[in-house]
């Protein structure tokens, strides 16, 4: 069929087809539009799908009174849901997998403390408050509570950019500041449903993220681990480099050296034999406390202290003060507060929400991402009203609690519980604790945030992702923590927006002996039908790829016209857009179509759609443009337009 | 077959089938990956189509030399193109358009400049400039260029509120700054190919904002009309309002009302006649001008201008003056400058790419929207250098310009020609010229702008496009431009945001008597097939998604299980995710699918995928996910998947 049908003869045709003198396909179904939707039906469809995918409200439906109530505590504070059904069992485990993330929690704390210059109660303060707050509110049964080394270190740097003298009474306050305002982003995002935000933080940028910050966290810890005493307070890597190389003549401590490397040793080959045999990984856990006891009594047996060993000297005894009067609500570091803890707030989310999805899902159960939030958010705001500062769900401690076997978030009380007994009883015997120790532990530590095996896996699967990656490590690890950040975010958007302005389009062929139509790109072997082009649009059509998607099918015709031209074959007269995955079109998308309709016009090429999505239809219909195209021309399938246009048989090549 | 089939039991079917034992459909067809490209062929495809869609260069292949040097003249100046072919008929369309719009503009012009709070000369000096600019450079055929009603209210407004003291010199100099970095921005924009940027004001948007910007205006002539010394600076509709009331006892000058409402009447009707009669389109066209020379006829002849009717009282004479000198290049005006240019320059970017587009579409020529930001950039860089102000493709101007018979842009010449002999020779005669026709005929322009068809088309097709055009017309109307322009971008993204976030899932049922899948909400005929669920997925997956369709995706399957375990039907043993508009995974849409398949093998459901596209089954192969799924869980298209595992025939209902 090389010569143009007339109109008249593709009525005819097509009437023949319906009437059931053509082939068996599908010809007698029509595009149909799905039944009609008020306005209220689909504002209600649009802001349910938004902001409520989970149907949180399905379970109070025919619920009265009383049930409304315990229904809605349970779901503020799921312990009132699964705390009915705990029993004794659930409790050894959470006992004893408790007892060892206090082990590991206490050494870690004090070392995150100094990583956020300040002193180390305040952290022992944040692991005895948040973990219970978080038991009675959070919905993972994995996620243990307490000071990160990420959000220390960015607390660290950030905070001290404001206030220089962290001594100073001022940069506490301003680190309650932060931490509150941190709780209240988190449970804004939470309350107001707006979790998805943090999704626009990618995988790859996340793990480019943490690596570059344990990298920086590590470099850090150069400090304590060779005993300098001037130390750069950039952390980019170059400072700390040029820091650690002018302090080599002098500025060493040998003794620190030694004490360090040898606990750092100890604590790798821990770390090591955990991760070998499964069944040893309380080594792992234990082995943070076994050097600070054991490097504790060394130095005050030898007191290597007096040889320039650097010690703890102070950790303050007790239980935390309130500090509601501390936080900044007025004045010029009510600004600073807000910043720092909002990026904190979401960085902290970010690492507790990875987490706890991770350990969801490989112990099948649902996580509850905007109550998550919630819980986080409420444990921030009542920590920084009592001297605790930001907390979240940290990767190690995490993973060694779902290893001790913890059953219930009933561990993070247990945790709390061991911290209380160390902040009154214990505290003071931390005096002679070496800071190489504590380095030690961190490096230790954060080596587990550094994950090879991830990056190399986004080499593979995706470029950009890998771009974004790298781009995150490279901020933080040259410049600094914000920076990283920022160019995470700024990689991962400019991904959207490239999603969302240039769409991809395929030229379709018939697979050889079939009536389906595939990517000849994909499948060299699909045949392209004569005197037809079949593009094929992969995106919806919207104001910001309306006109690209526009000139591209006009690109592809022109180039695929001139190709044929010249192979001798016939001119191409149809030409079908498959709209299957188009799920959504704008006023500029139906402008589009419209001069693409036109355009084809003038070129004597008649435009044919197959298979519009009922939203699609709708809108076409909407205005008028199906009368514009024919409804004629509006097929429910390829292989109709095919069977109705195309010379059955006559395929090219 | 409600019976789970084992896996040994698929492989021998699959062989089976394979070997020809089979049905005919495409079970001999594998899914195929395509050709493997290179890192660097990857990176230039996606450069490519990202900033090179309309490929430029193809012209510059297998030329050398002169040629080159020719094709590249050429191509920045496209003049030295089209006016090889340039003949006496073009001439001839050219030059009466030229004169048409000329008489047009001129009044138009004077008008303008009183929004910008710029004296009369400069829009004429703008209309003498920048046009020849253009003809050189532009590649529209109709585009009227000239000062344009919107952006004069937006820079008189912006730039009142950086200098409130609109008759001094750093006013005007201000203006230039503005105009200097409008034009870079332009031709940034362009050189940088980064004009799809604009494409993100959707059509919607610049509904809204033109229209509110049109009552706005024409609110603002009520000073002019009513003839009121004491008028509110503020632009909002509550300000006016009051002012105009405030004024009604004392301020209001019957005798201005009298001139003004008279040609406001006559201003309308003729241009009523214009649109009534394509033929009489000139009517409206030269109205202006008649109205100017009648009203500054009747002032001079009455001296109304002694009984309080405002005149224009000095129009400078002679020609532009340079005004390099005048441009802040630093100083404290420098940073709001460039912030009013870049907007200004972005909103007069997008009325000429609108308007040019819609002419070129009429025309069916092309138009190279990168070539066009270049040309109205640099005219607007010569314009800030030669005493005129931003410039830019009018709607009213160009619509007249294309029905007096344009053929070329020498029309633009035309007109320029004719406005330097009107600053050559007439401008002192403007002095008698009242206020009150000025705010008629700008009444009688904007009106144009108020497109209503337009607004209704919205509200039918596409209810949040409504919203969005109503948000940015609010925000123009009771609070100002710059609120109006922020409200409609930000609309406009929030769009974009909620395509890439929640996309849209489908549950796919076959029509009967085919082999065909289509949505079971569009088609209610379509069947849904015993012991599989059928689930389309209808977009990229990427990390702003993932989460979200995989929670979907089993929510699906737990909504579609319990009706079906109602309904007595046997339970769901297959998830089929139909992958065709699935055309790009990114590491965490990898990670979604390892995750949605885990939580499938607990649930004892087998993931099946159908027809993934050439870029996600390179990835899936790359990720090793296929490993995990298992190659025979792959089919090319839904019905193979059927006949496969489902019970041929044994459909539902």
């Amino acid at each position: 069929m090389s010569q143009r049908v007339s109109d008249e003869g593709v009525r005819k045709k097509m009437e023949e087809i319906r009437s059931g003198h053509g082939d068996t396909f599908s010809h007698f179904h029509k595009v149909e539009s799905p039944p009609k939707q008020t306005l209220l039906q689909e504002i209600k469809h649009s802001v349910v799908e938004t902001f409520f995918p989970d149907k949180p409200l399905n379970k109070f439906k025919n619920q009265t009174g009383f049930r409304v109530f315990v229904l809605a505590l349970q779901s503020f504070f799921p312990i009132f849901e699964w705390g009915r059904d705990y029993n004794l069992k659930n409790f050894r485990g959470d006992f004893i997998s408790g007892l060892t993330i206090a082990s590991l929690c206490i050494p870690q704390d004090i070392a995150y403390a100094k990583l956020a210059n300040l002193d180390p109660q305040y952290a022992l303060y944040t692991s005895f408050v948040t973990p219970l707050v978080y038991a009675f509110m959070g919905s993972s049964r994995d996620i243990a509570i307490g000071p990160v080394s990420v959000v220390s270190l960015l607390l660290g740097t950030t905070l001290s950019d404001e206030i220089s003298d962290i001594k100073s009474h001022e940069y506490l306050r301003l680190a309650f500041t932060a931490t509150f305002f941190a709780g209240v982003t988190q449970m804004a995002l939470g309350v107001l449903r707006l979790g998805f935000l943090i999704d626009f933080l990618s995988h790859a940028a996340v793990v480019g993220f943490m690596t570059g910050s344990a990298i920086t966290i590590a470099l850090q810890q150069l400090k304590g681990l060779l005993g300098i005493k001037n130390f750069t307070k950039k952390t980019d890597i170059v400072s700390v480099m040029r820091s650690v190389f002018s302090s080599a003549h002098h500025g060493w401590n040998w003794e620190t050296i030694v004490i360090g490397l040898a606990f750092l040793v100890f604590l790798l080959v821990a770390k090591y034999i955990g991760k070998k045999n499964k069944k040893l990984f309380w080594v792992a856990a234990i082995s943070p406390m076994i050097s600070v006891i054991v490097s504790t009594f060394c130095v005050y047996i030898t007191r290597a202290d007096k040889k320039g060993v650097a010690i703890l000297k102070h950790v303050k005894k007790g239980v935390n003060s309130s500090s509601a009067g501390e936080i900044f609500f007025s004045g010029k570091y009510l600004g600073p507060g807000i910043r720092v803890g909002v990026i904190a707030g979401m960085v902290a989310l970010t690492e507790a929400v990875a987490i706890g999805r991770t350990f969801a899902a490989m112990k099948d159960y649902p996580l509850d991402g905007n109550q998550e939030m919630m819980a986080i958010g409420a444990m921030n705001i009542i920590g920084s009203l009592t001297s605790c500062y930001v907390s979240t769900g940290g990767f190690s401690r995490t993973a060694v609690n779902n290893m001790a076997g913890c059953k219930t978030a009933v561990s993070n009380i247990v945790m709390s519980m061991v911290v209380l007994l160390t902040l009154l009883l214990i505290t003071p015997l931390f005096k002679y604790t070496p800071n190489a120790v504590l380095a030690s532990i961190i490096i230790a530590a954060v080596l587990g945030l550094v994950n090879i095996e991830a990056i190399i896996l986004l080499w593979k699967i995706d470029k950009f992702d890998f771009v974004a990656c790298m781009g995150a490590l490279f901020g933080v690890v040259f410049i600094n923590v914000e920076i990283g950040l920022l160019i995470a975010v700024a990689i991962s958007f400019s991904k959207i927006l490239l999603q969302v302005t240039r769409p991809r389009t395929a030229i379709l062929g018939k697979l050889p002996g079939t009536t389906v139509y595939r990517n000849v790109w994909q499948y060299p072997k699909a045949i392209q039908i004569d005197g037809m082009l079949i593009v094929r649009v992969d995106s919806a059509i919207y104001f910001s790829n309306s006109n690209y998607i526009k000139d591209r099918i006009l690109r592809w015709l022109t180039d695929e016209e001139t190709q044929r031209i010249t192979s001798g074959l016939s001119r191409i007269e149809y030409l079908t857009v498959e709209m299957s995955p188009v799920t959504d079109i704008d006023t500029s998308g139906i402008h589009a179509c419209e001069e693409l309709y036109k355009s084809l016009q003038k070129r004597r090429v008649q435009l044919i759609l197959a298979n519009p999505g009922p939203i699609v239809i709708q809108k076409l219909r909407a205005s008028k443009l199906t009368d514009v195209i024919g409804e004629n021309n509006i097929f429910p399938t390829v292989a109709d337009v095919v069977s109705t246009f195309g010379s059955n048989g006559e395929e090219l090549l």
